[in-house]
């Protein structure tokens, strides 16, 4: 397989290039004409690290590659503008196998409005891919950073949490499902193919959070942040946190599965803080512009600092930074 | 190593950030205001594809990752702005060894203007780097793109080529350094710690190049990516082209050192199509501005297709896409 060749065969299976995009692929650089601000972040992924292929389609693998990056833009509250991909191809990928690759992230861009503006392929021992996404708004100050929350803000999450914890219980061991019942396949498609939140980050947003962060390591693992950079404690109300449904019962075969639940990563739902006055009508606005998606009060921002989550039970966690400092 | 230590540390290690940048490291993404228009480029590493750990110092293979990168930005005649660095770290690879990486690149990102504005660090099984970088300009039309080239355009370099073959050569076979006398630490140089033309590429755009490339692949490997993009042919005169000193030298110990020097990689000038009627004034301001960098007329962009390279002796080369269909 020659670099040229994939590159002429990529380029063909593009989406159309966004309104900003002037030259795509094929130059030394993309060009384009970004207007007010941008957010950029990257991610990369690594095989036997983030993903494993005998678990996961090659299609599953690019989509949840681009879905990881375009979240980091979902929790700035940005739109999704374009993408920059890396793939390292080891001996045994063909050339069929990377379009697979690439047939996931077209579709995700496609449904996301992101153009895939450019890119470089390389010989790898592993395969990896790396994903530089740009995101836009019209002014700076139109995003949403981690750092803002105030005490007095609610504390809001989009979705539920714990169903690509559950999901990825039950790729490792099949025989799990008969605890799940009927969620068995829409928890492993909350671990495979994982949706960034983008419409909901832009209204909430617009609705006026005062800070944003998107869960990737989990509501222990990414509450700490928020309260962290905003100089700010978080109380979460662990009663309110909607849980996906048959993730408990999935993940009571490992452990305390409501625990593991509010530990799980990989949902990439967002966690803002929002003023109390502006909470009815961000609720409104994220449940009708994302296809019925709840916005879920779940806390609440106090003064102070780290995060206390107050269980059902009335136990009390003070997750660090990872869910190995959870108390 | 955790990751959050890791990326602490470099976080005091960046450089001051330019006046584009509104947040950089540590959100979920970087918050950027561009002005015009930017032009975005990808570009990886892999351990023992791209560069080899036993041949070069972890700050080295650290400074040409972003040199390589930055190469492009000057190819379109861009002010650099902002890198983002995705680093695969393997087991063996400690903390330490990942900042002296970074410290290759910060030294670059100073002396270039560049800020390091974000990244990811994921564990590997083999050491890579991707970095995307974004330049800017004050609109869309101020960027150089392969395509533009124009019959009757005089086709300009930057520098010299075939250094970095031969620096390459030098590092395979340290026996061959009697060939180079003097020259040899500067020629591993070029291999070892090329540098990005970003002065001399804009002062080309600003001179009115109607099409601009940078030697990643080679003259006889990237002008035919010219070429093919404008729609026109290149005539080079070999005897024109400014060799390194030293490398035909060094390069007859493995075949005929002229053309090797010709068809050698990753010497990161730039080749540039450019209106006679500019010329004198854009060789002056390349000179003066560049620290003396020759900017020498190796040949004229005709009508038609395809590459003509006529060798001192009067053989004539038809250069396609790479080294091996050198005819």
């Amino acid at each position: 397989m020659g670099e040229f060749e994939l590159l002429a065969r990529v380029r063909e299976r593009l989406p159309p290039a966004g309104p900003r995009l002037r030259l795509g692929s094929g130059d030394d650089a993309a060009i384009a004409v970004p207007g007010g601000a941008t957010a950029t972040s990257v991610d990369a992924v690594v095989d036997g690290i983030h993903f494993r292929r005998e678990r996961a389609s090659l299609r599953q693998i690019g989509h949840k590659a681009l879905a990881t990056a375009l979240s980091d833009l979902a929790a700035m509250g940005a739109e999704a503008g374009e993408a920059y991909v890396t793939l390292g191809v080891p001996p045994d990928l063909d050339e069929d196998g990377c379009l697979e690759l690439l047939d996931g992230m077209t579709a995700l861009a496609a449904q996301t409005g992101t153009a895939l503006a450019g890119g470089d392929v390389t010989r790898a021992g592993e395969l990896f891919l790396s994903i530089a996404v740009v995101g836009h708004a019209d002014d700076d100050d139109a995003f949403v950073a981690r750092a803002g929350a105030q005490p007095g803000d609610a504390l809001v999450l989009t979705g539920e949490v714990g169903g690509a914890r559950a999901g990825l219980a039950l790729l490792e061991d099949p025989r799990l499902e008969e605890q799940a019942a009927d969620a068995a396949a829409a928890l492993r498609a909350r671990q495979l193919e994982p949706h960034p939140q983008l419409r909901a980050g832009r209204i909430l947003a617009r609705a006026g959070a005062t800070a944003m962060i998107d869960l990737s390591d989990g509501l222990a693992g990414d509450a700490p942040h928020l309260a962290e950079r905003s100089g700010v404690g978080l109380r979460i109300d662990g009663e309110c946190v909607p849980i996906a449904a048959g993730a408990i019962e999935v993940l009571n075969a490992s452990g305390e599965g409501l625990l593991l639940a509010l530990e799980g990563g990989e949902d990439y739902e967002l966690l803002a803080a929002i003023p109390a006055g502006q909470l009815a009508q961000a609720t409104r606005a994220v449940h009708e512009a994302a296809e019925g998606l709840p916005l879920t009060v779940i806390g609440e921002v106090v003064e102070g600092e780290g995060v206390e989550l107050r269980l059902p039970d009335g136990r009390l966690l003070r997750p660090g930074r990872g869910f190995d400092q959870l108390a």
